[in-house]
């Protein structure tokens, strides 16, 4: 009865503090999620220590990081890509290949190991667009093209996040001849996400009239949930990440998540099991690495994943004009839960070390934190420009 | 990472055979919560054992019943009372002294402690009025008198329950002189129940002003479940059960509930958490207890459980006349959740040893069983006078 004690505390403790950090964050204007990895670190064995997760606990967080993802999939939808087109396309692609570019350059520079570099590269491609979006819905600016730009290059930049983190995985975990296996690994994965993007949401289709002919009550909940349980089964079977299946699960379900009413369900799960998630990637941060030498590399490193984005998101935009190049950079480059867990499986497997952990968390940190004021600063102009034009205005802010 | 790769397995494997037989049971027009149940006694440790539940799984368990808990105080509408009044009341009163009484005597003629037989006793006084409720909703009888004496009964019941289990719990963990102890343990429960139920609801209804402010998303289901949480470990802590806490943090946001939509959201954390909550019941029975005389054992507490609840609510019913009473008497016959969890507390406090608890599983599962076929049968009547009136009819349709 203790232990069941114990843990029933530490679930109450880690969801309040987290919750807590989060509230001080939002209003202080900045991100949720930076505050409930900061109560982790806070709160959490290496600081304060007034909460050591026990494995239930982290058994959690793994839950949530499967919700997290099964989430993101539900809300990425391919359709919205066809009304923004080829920009958002290269965005992403140039957004994706520059930070890892530079992420692997730099770690092979400061003697890491090719496998450290490669995860630590991967976990920096990953843009986490629910930051950008939270702060352009406060301006009221969603319809202007720089935001659909960005918005639409989130979700390329999810799926191809996804499978470069595929490709990673197989490779890291690979045994024979590394070249084989690369392109094997990159094979297997391609396909995996050309079968869950073209077929699975036919084969969701054609399951419609047998889920309503089942008995059990929520039944489209039911399945979507033991299809997100069996595809992140399936993905670690054939050597990719648990996570990966979630968010292919999600991409599957997307099309019909409106009409079987699954997102405000499964974000209800989500918001429940998040915090766990958050908190405890926040615990996991051994605050002792950090000497003079780790804080430089830290900042070095943020400040090449800031770049990064800029330029690799900001060019292929330089078509619609300077300024719109500028908001596309800026708003592309909050990095958040995909590469958290990125971070995560790297640790897991032992491929990246308590320093190169440390370095990506605090880059998560950073370059969560920075975006949100300067996008705000960029799309005054925006802002000015529906206050000048009195009609107009009165019909956005309906539409918004 | 292997042992996080078993963990993920067990998620999907529990959830996608509890469903599986539940949704079988709920074909054969039997309550799904028994067929959840028949999974984890089939598939865990003591059967086929394709599955034995690790710690993190009944940890996970555990939250199900704290939400299961939730759940059932969101939905009990203290307010639903006024309309069906003192018959309720008595149905309900008559409906836990009974059982009772029954439950204890029995045991103690078969050589139980005092201890274990009030565990026992405990366990077979609850409703678990959602069988009940599913099956007259179907036949689309939900407004005639015998449904809402059942319907209104239960309220009390579960609330009555709740005190009850906190009296034996109190009672059993206390260490000083007997009747002292379980004096001071019944006002405390008491007490808390009567805090939870007048004052709570208006503690929630002061938040609301503070919850606008709030710039957390989804502020009102985050403070929900915190407070739930909360209150499940203060239960704890004053000697009562975590449920019971869940229970009455439930009852204090169920007038809250709509305006904030908590009940979709928490049952569809609910939905997720509840299989594995059922499933580890099933597992935890060792069939191998079941030799000749705990067959018939098992058998006696059954009838005994059956008849008591029928006498016990059927005879304060009886001023509506007889086929009232009868339709009363065996719709409050179902044991569920609130059973169950007793007989958990119970064998986690090792108070109950593996033979009654598979006793009160067996008790549980054939009370549920055995009232949906004759409810259908009893309320036939009912349905035919609502087709004699073809204009009534399809205003009660309407309305149903």
């Amino acid at each position: 009865m203790h232990s069941a004690d114990a843990f029933l505390f530490q679930l109450f403790f880690i969801f309040v503090w987290a919750k807590l950090f989060g509230e001080i964050f939002e209003r202080l204007k900045l991100p949720a999620v930076v505050g409930e990895i900061l109560a982790g670190i806070v709160i959490g064995p290496y600081c304060a220590a007034l909460v050591v997760p026990n494995d239930s606990i982290y058994s959690i967080a793994q839950i949530g990081a499967i919700f997290l993802l099964f989430t993101v999939g539900l809300e990425t939808q391919p359709k919205d890509l066809l009304s923004v087109g080829q920009t958002s396309l290269y965005v992403a692609l140039a957004g994706i290949t520059v930070p890892f570019i530079f992420g692997f350059t730099y770690m092979i520079a400061t003697h890491a190991t090719p496998h450290e570099a490669t995860f630590v590269a991967a976990a920096m491609v990953a843009t986490s667009v629910g930051v950008t979006a939270r702060v352009l819905g406060d301006l009221h600016v969603l319809r202007t093209t720089p935001a659909r730009i960005i918005l639409g290059a989130a979700v390329f930049d999810d799926i191809l996040a996804m499978i470069l983190l595929s490709v990673v995985v197989g490779a890291v975990s690979a045994t024979g001849t590394a070249w084989i296996q690369l392109t094997v690994t990159s094979i297997e994965a391609v396909g995996f996400a050309l079968i869950m993007m073209f077929y699975a949401p036919r084969l969701v289709k054609r399951m419609e009239p047998g889920l309503k002919r089942m008995s059990t009550q929520n039944a489209p909940l039911v399945i979507a949930l033991a299809i997100c349980l069996g595809l992140s089964i399936a993905a670690e079977k054939i050597g990719m990440a648990a996570i990966i299946g979630a968010f292919f699960a999600g991409l599957a379900f997307a099309d019909y998540s409106p009409r079987w009413n699954l997102r405000p369900r499964v974000s209800a799960i989500n918001e429940f099991l998040a915090p766990f998630f958050f908190f405890s990637m926040g615990a996991r941060l051994d605050l002792r690495v950090f000497d003079r030498k780790l804080i430089i590399s830290a900042i070095i490193l943020s400040v090449l994943a800031f770049l990064s984005k800029l330029l690799g998101c900001g060019l292929p935009a330089l078509r619609s004009g300077w300024n719109t190049a500028l908001k596309v950079g800026v708003g592309m480059v909050p990095r958040g839960e995909v590469g958290l867990i990125v971070a995560l499986v790297g640790l897991q497997m032992n491929v990246i070390s308590h320093s190169a952990y440390a370095l990506l968390i605090f880059m998560t940190g950073a370059t969560t934190l920075v975006a949100p004021p300067l996008l705000r600063v960029l799309f005054k102009d925006a802002q000015t420009a529906l206050e000048a034009l009195p009609e107009r205005r009165s019909t956005v802010d309906v539409e918004v």
